[in-house]
C-alpha cells in the first residue's frame, strides 16, 4: 500500500481510497467499540484522525498505546461527519512500530516552554515546535528565493576566522591545544603558543561574514551569506544566543538608500512568504495559551507587509524621544544627542510612537564599527538599524567606507591594528567602489513572525551561557 | 540612466537603447582612435565589450586604465559585427570609480591557482573563480529546491557541540578560557577547568549534524541540514578541508534502499541543475588550460545523470578487487574480506571498473560508526558509500540502529560512554522508528561537477592546517 503524507492527503483532498500513513500518535481516545487515534507525521500542522474498530486482532494493544508511539496504519480515507467535514481514516491494519511508556517526558498534560527547553531533543514532537520549525524552514527558503531571484549569489563565509571583525572582543577561541594544556606548547609568558596551534595562530568563531562578503561583492556584484555566527558575551536574555544565524547581503555600487530599500523588501517578502506557506502554523502559534502576541498578529503582519516603513535619522529620533512627556513614558537612559539608543528607546519608537518598523539612519560614528562610511558632517556615519515592534533591532547595516585614506584614518583613530586586515584594505586599494550591506538576525526575525517571546524557542538547539547540553 | 546587469542585457538581447553598466575592467585594448574595454560585473560569466571613442573628454585617462579598475559606463547597446554578432556598447560617458595600479596582484599574465590561493580576497575577480562560485551558488540552490520540493524541512543543527558524534576525536575545542590560560581557572591536574568555561563544559566544533538531525526527523518526518562541519585531522591533501559544508538528510520510516535512491536522485538533480543554470561557467572551466578533466566532461556528467548507478555490496566489491590482475593494476593495500576500502580501491571501482558512480553497501561493522544498523549476519552494517570517478567518496550514509538494546550493546562493545548521548538514546526509547540518512560533502560534489582538482579552489576561504590567513 502506498504511503501518503498527511499533508498530501489534506492538500489534495484524497478520499474514498485505501492508503497507509505512518507517524506518531498525538492522542488516543477510547469509546465503547472504537478507538480514535490522532496521528501526526510532521509533514504539516494537520493531524489525521483514525478510527480503529474493536474487531481488529490487536485492538487491545492499540487502544492501550500512549501518545508519542509510532505506528503505521493502513485504512480507507473518507470524509467524516461534523459541521465542517474533515478527512479521516477507517483503520484496517495498525502496525505498532515503536511504543512509549509512562516515562515519556511529553505527556498530554500541558508542557511549558521552559520544560520543553530541557527536552530539546524531543520538543519537535509537539504541535508548537513543529509549527515553529516549519515556519523557520519556510523563512529560510524565502531568504534564498528572495536573493537568488534578484541575482545575488549565496556565499559561504568562513566560520573559523583569524580576525575580530567587529572589534568587540566577544569571541570564542578555537584550538586543538586547549583540550589538554598540560601537554600543549607555551610561550615564555605561560600562554598557549598559538603559533604551534592547528592554524599556526589564534583563531576564533566568526562574529560576522561581512568582511569576506565585501571581498566577494567586489567580484560577483551582489552576494548574501546565510550562516551561523557567534558571540561569547555573557547575555542571559530572551533576545540573545551565543550561536545564531545571520543573513548578510552585500551589494557593490549600492548606497545606504538602496540597501535600506532592499532590507525593507526583504522583511516584507519574509512576511508574505510565511503567510502564504505557513498560515496554519502561524494561526496555531498566535492562539497558543501562553502566546506573547495578539491572536490577530497575522493582521499586524499584513499591515506591515503593505505599509511603507518609517525612516528617521538618529538626530530626528532623539528629537522625538526628547519630547516624550515623562508622565507618559519615563526613560531610564538619557535622550540627548550623543546618547546611545537603548532598547527602551528603540521599542518606544517602533511600538508606541510609530507602531511600525522604523529605519533609523546616520548614527554618531562613536557607536558604530570602523568600516562605516563617514557623512560629510564628519560626526555621523551612513548606518541604519531597523527596529520592529516587540523585538527591537532586527537589522543593522551601513554603507561601507570605500576610501582607503578615510578608512585607514578611522582605524588609526580607533587604535586598531591595520596589519591583520591588510586584505580588507586591499579592497579599497584596487578597483574600490561604493558598496553597502546589512545583517539580519534570523532568529530575531523568526521571533517577530512567529510571535514567540524567547529566542531559545525559535532555534533547534539553543546555545547560551552554561547551556550546551544537547 | 537605468543600470542594467550584463547578464540581463545578454539574456534578454537588449539592443538599440541607452543604458548604464557598472563593473570591473578585465582588459583594455587601445587602437588608433578607439579603446576597447572588456567589462565584467559578476552577474554572469559574460563580459561586455565597450568601444570608447577618442573624442571623449577623459579618453586619455580611460585608455590608460589597468585591469581591475572599476567604472560606470553609459552608452548605446548595439549588435556588433563578426561572424556571430555579439552585443556591445558604444560608450558615451565613462566614469572612473576606483582605479588599480601596477601593484595589483591579478595582472593580465596567467595567474596560477596556487598563486590565487594566496590572494583569496581577490581571486573572485578572475573568470575562473567567478565561474566556480556561481556554480557553487546554483548547486546550493539546487540542494534547497530538491529537498524542499520533496517535503523535507531545512534544519540548522548546532555548530557548537558537547559530544564527539563520530567518536573519531578529530575535533576543535571551543573556549573562552584558552585565549589567556595564565588567567584561566584550572583543575587540580593543571588542565583548563572547563566546568568554569563559557558553556560549563568542554565544547567542540561539530563534525556532523546527524544526531540532531535524527532528533528532528522523529518529529518532522524528513529533514536535511546544510551547514559547516569541521575536522581537525592533519590532512594536507587536495581532498580535505578543516572546515567544509555538508548536506545531511535524515528520513523517518526509511531504510537503506530508500536512502540510496534519494542520494542517487539528489546527485543527478545537482548535475541537471548545474547544467541548466551554469552551462557557460562549466564550459569555461572545462576548457581552462590547467583543467584536470576532459573538455567533454559535460558529456560525462550527462551520462551519469541519465544512467542507473551501480550498486554492489562491500563483499562483492572485494571480490571484484581481488580478481584484478596485478599486471594491470597493483594495489598497495590488501583486497581480502575485512580490509578497509582505500582510496585506490574506491577510485579503481568508480573510474576503471564501472566508469560510473558506485554505491557500495553493507560494510563490516568495524569500519563504521556506532549508530549504524546491524545486518542479520551480525558482521556487517546497513551502510553505504557513494564513490564517483575522479573524487572517490562523495556520500556516506546508513540506516540507523533503531533498537535501544542493540544500540546500547554496540556502544558497550566499542567502549563508548553512553551518558553524554542519553538524549540520542531517548530517540530509541520513545516512539522509535526505522530511519536512515546520508551526508554529502558539498565541496567534493563541487569538485566533481566543476572538474577542479583541488578542494581549496571550490570554497571561498579554505581552512587547512596552518592556513587561516583570511
Amino acid at each position: 500500500m502506498t504511503r501518503l503524507s498527511i499533508k498530501k492527503i489534506i492538500a489534495e483532498d484524497i478520499i474514498d481510497t485505501d492508503a497507509t500513513v505512518k507517524g506518531w500518535i498525538r492522542s488516543v481516545r477510547n469509546s465503547k467499540k472504537f478507538s480514535f487515534i490522532v496521528l501526526n507525521d510532521g509533514s504539516s500542522q494537520n493531524n489525521l484522525q483514525i478510527i480503529v474498530d474493536e474487531v481488529l486482532p490487536n485492538y487491545a494493544e492499540v487502544a492501550a498505546l500512549l501518545s508519542g508511539s509510532a505506528v503505521s496504519i493502513t485504512g480507507r480515507l473518507v470524509k467524516g461527519g461534523g459541521k465542517i467535514p474533515q478527512i479521516e481514516m477507517q483503520g484496517k491494519v495498525v502496525e505498532i512500530i515503536g511504543k512509549t511508556d509512562e516515562s515519556y517526558p511529553l505527556q498530554k498534560k500541558a508542557t511549558s516552554l521552559e520544560f520543553l527547553r530541557e527536552q530539546a531533543h524531543l520538543r519537535i514532537r509537539t504541535n508548537t515546535f513543529g509549527a515553529i520549525m516549519r515556519v523557520r524552514h519556510h523563512m529560510a527558503m524565502a531568504t534564498h528565493k528572495f536573493f537568488s531571484d534578484k541575482g545575488f549569489f549565496y556565499l559561504n563565509s568562513p566560520i573559523i576566522s583569524g580576525v575580530d571583525a567587529e572589534g568587540a572582543g566577544e569571541m570564542f577561541t578555537i584550538s586543538t591545544l586547549s583540550s589538554d594544556i598540560t601537554k600543549a606548547p607555551k610561550t615564555k609568558d605561560g600562554k598557549l603558543d598559538f603559533s604551534r596551534d592547528y592554524f599556526g595562530k589564534e583563531t576564533f568563531l566568526a562574529v560576522t561574514g561581512q568582511l569576506e562578503g565585501e571581498c566577494y561583492a567586489m567580484g560577483l556584484g551582489s552576494i548574501y551569506t546565510f550562516g551561523p555566527t557567534f558571540r561569547s558575551e555573557n547575555s542571559n536574555t530572551t533576545r540573545h544566543l551565543s550561536e545564531f544565524w545571520m543573513i548578510e547581503p552585500e551589494v557593490a555600487f549600492a548606497d545606504l538608500d538602496e540597501i535600506a530599500e532592499l532590507a525593507t523588501d526583504y522583511i516584507k517578502y519574509l512576511i508574505s512568504y510565511a503567510l502564504e506557506h505557513a498560515s496554519n502554523e502561524l494561526e496555531f502559534l498566535y492562539n497558543r495559551e501562553d502566546a506573547t502576541v495578539d491572536k490577530n498578529h497575522m493582521e499586524t503582519l499584513k499591515h506591515v507587509r503593505d505599509s511603507k516603513f518609517i525612516r528617521v535619522t538618529y538626530t530626528e529620533a532623539l528629537e522625538i524621544l526628547a519630547k516624550v512627556d515623562p508622565a507618559v513614558k519615563k526613560f531610564e537612559y538619557p535622550t540627548t544627542w550623543g546618547s546611545e539608543l537603548q532598547t527602551e528607546h528603540e521599542r518606544y519608537l517602533a511600538e508606541v510612537h510609530f507602531k511600525m518598523p522604523v529605519i533609523v539612519t546616520d548614527y554618531p560614528k562613536e557607536f558604530k564599527a570602523f568600516y562605516m562610511k563617514l557623512n560629510p558632517d564628519g560626526k555621523t556615519v551612513r548606518a541604519m538599524d531597523i527596529l520592529v515592534p516587540g523585538i527591537g533591532e532586527i537589522i543593522g547595516g551601513s554603507q561601507r567606507e570605500d576610501s582607503l585614506e578615510k578608512l585607514e584614518k578611522r582605524m588609526d583613530e580607533m587604535g586598531m591594528d591595520k596589519e591583520p586586515l591588510w586584505w580588507y584594505l586591499d579592497l579599497r586599494r584596487y578597483g574600490s567602489v561604493p558598496h553597502a550591506g546589512f545583517g539580519l538576525g534570523f532568529e530575531r526575525a523568526l521571533m517577530y513572525v512567529t510571535g514567540m517571546g524567547n529566542i531559545r524557542d525559535v532555534i533547534p538547539f539553543p546555545r547560551t551561557p552554561k547551556n550546551c547540553d544537547f
